[in-house]
């Protein structure tokens, strides 16, 4: 199948899914598609079941042609496709779903699409995946080994490298050495090789999405970035020397800046990617910068994974009022880092 | 001196001070008492050296009229002012001063200043203070004896309470259970005994500053509020019960709350205050929320001190730029607090 003459090599394939059946994914995924420039940037390939997909539309006040296909092989080696194709998977049943709950079926739902997915990645099918909103708790309950979505990800896809969630927000992506950890652990998961893997991830990443020579920025740990020593060494003793080591190898980061004031520069545009060192020194900043733009991708992977830092919102879902916004954002990345990694056919 | 009958029993004293010497807390001062409704809300007294101060309204390239008064004891009493009094003090010699630059000549400048307004303010004769940006190395090189001028103001007040600095911006105040420390031993000294006491005080604090039943929310100190203990166990041994502890006893607040959506609620205005774990954790969501805006009140004293979050700025100093906003707002502060708290007369 991968020998079919190509008409655009910078053309990207990429899958979206519906996510948690029980939450705003499928209305998204309608919004999405029903935005005119969609197929400007990709051949779009939509995996889930046909009855959710019509129910999006139904939620979102929308009809989007698509053009059924049989297999996700089906779509590589395609011209410029004109609408999106669809992939009929049949994983869950209407009765079978609540809307707002977290629940064993839905959870089992998204594994099953995205692991589909997933495996047409691995065959080389498509370049990336953009998922709409799941419930790690739903997931669990239907069946997920891992602590969450990136690590059943990398376990699906055979990942040995390095890899960590990015959280990104417009222009601003930031990567972290430590993620769902106790704060007091911390300060022991902070050593050099896992500052450096987490530079070196983030600013390869953003090459990927576009970004030749990235900005980026290293965060210091302590109050005041330390204030010399008094008040903690974490960056005289590991974090400046995991810099210079970086710089060393050719690439041009800097830091550690105090974790108060980085996030201004990034806001006033000067920083392409700031490096965290815990979960919420980022996270209190992306989601007070704009928490309804923001982005997630799964960094580390064979292929690039995208979807919004948001959650189901099943508080709203079935309302037809839900943003757009950031699985907009999680598409445009997806096609810009299908484009730039995808794999040579 | 206290026995002069009031005329406006409301009207609290507010001393004000220059601050550096070498930064820009002279023009600021000179923008601050330029603005018309400054002397309707307090007795403003100008403490500090006459040369600085005519510097001050040079670089803000304004004139303020000013009653010369002998002591800081002589404007206790007055009836409502119409211009700000001025105590002179010869601190520093013009010659001593080096603009934008950290020296032992500004610190001690400052330390004589402040030291002699909380001797009045021991002395019942005024009932604030709001201090221009003053730049702590530049003190520790002239003399202070602590790590900074909260631990200095204490000492001198011979306050033996909880203490501790409230970091606000506009409706939005925060306080802190550990400061400046390694962020490694924060965890350690997280205890229900400090969080019921920074509650407390804020919430105290609040009253004074107006606000009669205050909105309190209590941070977690966790990526996602521990995740029910498989991400720290803080909120569920220590924090709830603290929260607990504190209802039971009368005070309305409410938490453990995650971190990293807690700044939201506040942001849109659904909260007066949030206690925050440690520095950083507040420090970076009020830094975003309005760096030249924030205010600092140096919380538990015996009569309120405030200043504006910003510092000395010594790069901009002299250029006339300087932007009044915060110290106009830390003014607004004294003079709530100081008519709240004032000593009766």
């Amino acid at each position: 199948m991968n020998t079919t003459t190509h008409t655009d090599h910078h053309r990207p394939v990429v899958a979206l899914t519906l996510g948690d059946p029980a939450g705003i994914g499928p209305e998204l995924i309608a919004k999405l598609l029903a935005q005119t420039d969609v197929c400007q940037r990709a051949n779009v390939v939509l995996v889930g079941d046909p009855w959710l997909w019509e129910q999006g539309q139904q939620v979102a006040g929308l009809h989007v042609s698509v053009e059924p296909v049989d297999d996700l092989v089906d779509v590589r080696g395609r011209a410029h496709m004109e609408m999106p194709a669809f992939v009929a998977m049949n994983t869950v049943a209407p009765e079978q779903v609540h809307r707002g709950q977290a629940e064993a079926a839905g959870g089992t739902s998204v594994l099953k699409v995205l692991d589909a997915c997933m495996d047409a990645a691995l065959a080389h099918d498509i370049d990336a995946i953009c998922f709409a909103p799941l419930n790690k708790f739903a997931m669990k309950l239907g069946g997920m080994k891992h602590e969450d979505e990136l690590h059943h990800f990398a376990t699906h896809l055979g990942v040995k490298n390095y890899f960590c969630e990015f959280n990104t927000l417009g222009h601003l992506w930031t990567s972290r050495v430590s993620s769902h950890v106790p704060l007091k652990d911390a300060a022991g998961l902070l050593d050099k090789g896992r500052i450096k893997d987490a530079t070196r991830l983030i600013y390869r990443s953003l090459q990927a999405n576009g970004i030749e020579a990235p900005k980026v920025a290293v965060a210091g740990f302590n109050p005041h970035n330390g204030d010399g020593g008094t008040c903690g060494r974490e960056e005289i003793d590991i974090i400046a020397p995991a810099v210079k080591e970086l710089n060393d190898e050719g690439l041009p980061v800097s830091g550690p800046y105090p974790a108060d004031t980085i996030f201004l520069k990034a806001r006033d545009g000067e920083l392409d990617a700031i490096v965290t060192m815990y979960h919420d020194q980022g996270q209190i900043a992306i989601k007070l910068m704009g928490f309804s733009q923001g982005v997630t991708v799964q960094g580390g992977l064979p292929i690039p994974i995208t979807t919004p830092a948001h959650g189901t919102a099943y508080d709203i879902a079935g309302r037809g009022s839900a943003n757009v916004s950031a699985i907009a954002n999680a598409f445009a990345i997806a096609c810009r880092m299908g484009t730039a990694l995808r794999t040579p056919v």
